[in-house]
């Protein structure tokens, strides 16, 4: 596993070019389809990095936290940011060590965040529940003033330059020789969800919400 | 889902407490099981962070990349560094969006990474790759010198005090009424391995090699 997963297949920002366009649906399609991403700021000179649940809203990314955590506020008050997001999509088994590789895609995005107030927080909120379960928000009570009051809606914008997509896909490359000793290929990984697991205390015999059943059709 | 990842459970940081041994076997657990985190420095005053394999080896973390990469060479140098390792465990479904949640582990590592040279680079090279599938380096031939003088690899220790673990398990909480409408609980999720996919250019009828059984039967 010699060849880092830090320099695959880089895919250069392009701005308004047909590779522009299909750069920018993949970007959309990895943050639809990875529910967490790791944000990262600087406080006092150093690194700071959380992980966070992350959801696309068009031309922005959502996040949400505490209203008491510390370095998000920091970070809510416009220091600079990256959101990182990844999907280990296999492993990649070639003839040697250095070859050796993973498919995967991830993508870096850069800029500053945005506080999410008022109406735009409550749509953000459902929003970010329904990106992980489908559907839930019209499941449940809607949330309180006080629920939303205790939690911070930060966005960052999807703009053009401001993010980096790298992805390697594909199997492993023949050797020079073009002689082969052995088995080479592709291992591929995805998440899967198991047996959903009902609460003890719970005593419901209504069976799974349409939300869950959402989330076992997505994670097969 | 409200009740964002970042501030869930949060176990402090200890010190030669049976917790903080019990916290660092949880730590060890946690990164010999996730194989991609993400590094992230100070460049200009700016964050910066990529998406890397990492392997653990024993009071270090390991890490590589090609020799040509500009920021891994800044960070190689000496600039504090996170690095910030997680796994989605299931999605927690309860009875109102702000108390859904997320089963997660995470960890954020910090510290200076150093450079990691001669004999021990080649070591940790053939970590790097039986940490993502065992056995392989036993199976492939020798790293040579020009493939190793391609590779930068760093470490960085794992020292008391420089990491922080957060988790959330189980269920979700009942209602402080006590009853329910509907089902809740998780909905776990874990990695998996797909049906292997020989090359195209590869006739080989060995079939899997040990190391490939070894990654199913790691993410079965």
């Amino acid at each position: 596993m010699m060849v880092a997963v830090t320099h695959h297949r880089l895919t250069a920002l392009t701005r308004h070019t047909e590779r522009g366009r299909s750069e920018r649906a993949a970007l959309d399609a990895l943050l639809d389809a990875v529910p967490v991403g790791v944000l990262s700021t600087v406080v006092d000179g150093e690194p700071w990095s959380v992980p966070m649940l992350v959801a696309r809203d068009g031309d922005r990314v959502l996040l949400h936290g505490s209203t008491g955590a510390g370095a998000l506020r920091h970070a809510a008050a416009g220091a600079p940011v990256t959101l990182t997001v990844f999907a280990l999509d296999g492993i990649v088994v070639a003839y040697n060590a250095f070859h050796s590789s993973a498919n995967y895609r991830s993508a870096v995005l850069r800029g500053r965040l945005s506080l999410v107030t008022g109406e735009d927080a409550t749509a953000a909120l459902g929003l970010l529940t329904d990106s992980i379960l489908p559907g839930r928000t019209a499941e449940v009570p809607a949330t309180t003033r006080r629920e939303q009051a205790a939690t911070t809606v930060l966005s960052l914008a999807i703009e053009d330059g401001s993010w980096l997509l790298k992805q390697r896909t594909g199997g492993s490359s023949a050797p020079d020789s073009g002689t082969t000793e052995g088995w080479t290929g592709v291992v591929p990984l995805r998440l899967v969800a198991g047996p959903p697991e009902q609460d003890d205390w719970n005593s419901s015999e209504d069976g799974l919400p349409a939300s869950v059943r959402a989330v076992l059709d997505d994670y097969r």
